[in-house]
């Protein structure tokens, strides 16, 4: 069976078990948290190096980690990743303002807001941060004026990628009512084959940290 | 020809010349600098709404956008895009990073400490992020321990994507000797055919941004 580790808090981490629901691959889940700080913990280094979440360890023994790899890795076979190169490449540019643009500001403003214990003191983050989710938010209205998906003319890996920070914008002090073509394109990835909300379990199974590595 | 919007200075728009060099394609440059502000410019933002360099303008008038999108592209018909899924992943995995993990630890030290007029404000952001860099390069150096490159057995895009502000990183406020397996791949990539160290102009021609949007 497949192994993810992650907290089911992180965005990051749901993005994969989207795409597991969608293909209907079992895994079960290690749960791995950034606020008890395990992502740097020497056990879980060793797996991913690059100190984040999610990883998912391979039957094989294989480690693959960054979301949107892994996205694109399960994307196989599917209509969420398309034919054609250019068609290709609007899906990974979409992927990668998501991971540039777009969940810096909002995944950073859902953290400071909700998961730091006095996040008055990180008000002058929380200032330079509200405008460049506003701006995210607005460059994908934009695209969404005159089309259903973010790239070509069916869902893709790119609105799996895109969905979990925008669906808990709330979170992120935004009022996703200002937005109103996102609040339609959630709701057509609502519909898709598969779906799994955001802080749903996926995993057939759960073990905690200390558990899995035996700390 | 194909037109690229961005200017020298920027890594993330040298990524771009280095493909097209690369791939032997000609291609006018249009400046568009960041301090300036020129990104945000209402014109630009009709080219590419999300208010970052660079763009490329094809031929057919279509307009793409997000360096790694582009490089993934141009990369079609190279050994920069390995066979197989897997591999594939691994790629898009290296190039992930770069855009969330690398670049926006060290391009922005970089241009808090070259491009403000006054750095020493920027003191508290400047300790929060050089921990970052150091942990990116950290990892970095961690693959490269046991390999050449950063996917695979050979020179990807991925290589090419983590190239120009890794280069650069003296500007950032790193020493490169700390990591020297990083020091002996930069030399590997410049020495891939049709290599273009950062700052060259690989442009055929270049316009201003006011000649260009007639403003």
């Amino acid at each position: 069976m497949l192994t993810l580790f992650g907290n089911l808090e992180s965005g990051n981490v749901h993005k994969v078990q989207m795409i597991l629901a969608r293909r209907g691959l079992a895994f079960r889940r290690v749960e791995v948290a950034q606020v008890r700080g395990e992502p740097r913990r020497p056990e879980y280094l060793a797996l991913n190096p690059m100190g984040k979440v999610p990883a998912l360890l391979l039957e094989d023994g294989d480690v693959m980690t960054e979301s949107g790899a892994i996205l694109y890795h399960f994307a196989e076979g599917t209509p969420l990743w398309p034919e054609g190169r250019r068609a290709q490449a609007e899906v990974l540019r979409w992927m990668f303002f998501e991971q540039y643009s777009h969940e810096p500001a909002l995944a950073v403003l859902r953290y400071l807001r909700n998961y730091t214990p006095e996040p008055v003191r990180h008000e002058a983050r929380l200032t330079e941060l509200r405008p460049r989710a506003h701006f995210a938010l607005n460059a994908m209205q934009a695209r969404l004026g005159g089309a259903s998906w973010f790239a070509g003319d069916g869902p893709s890996i790119a609105d799996y990628a895109l969905y979990p920070y925008t669906r808990m914008a709330n979170e992120s002090g935004l009022e996703l009512e200002e937005w109103p073509s996102l609040s339609r394109w959630l709701a057509r990835v609502e519909a898709q084959p598969g779906f799994l909300p955001v802080y749903a379990e996926g995993a057939a199974e759960t073990v905690g940290f200390d558990a899995y590595f035996g700390t």
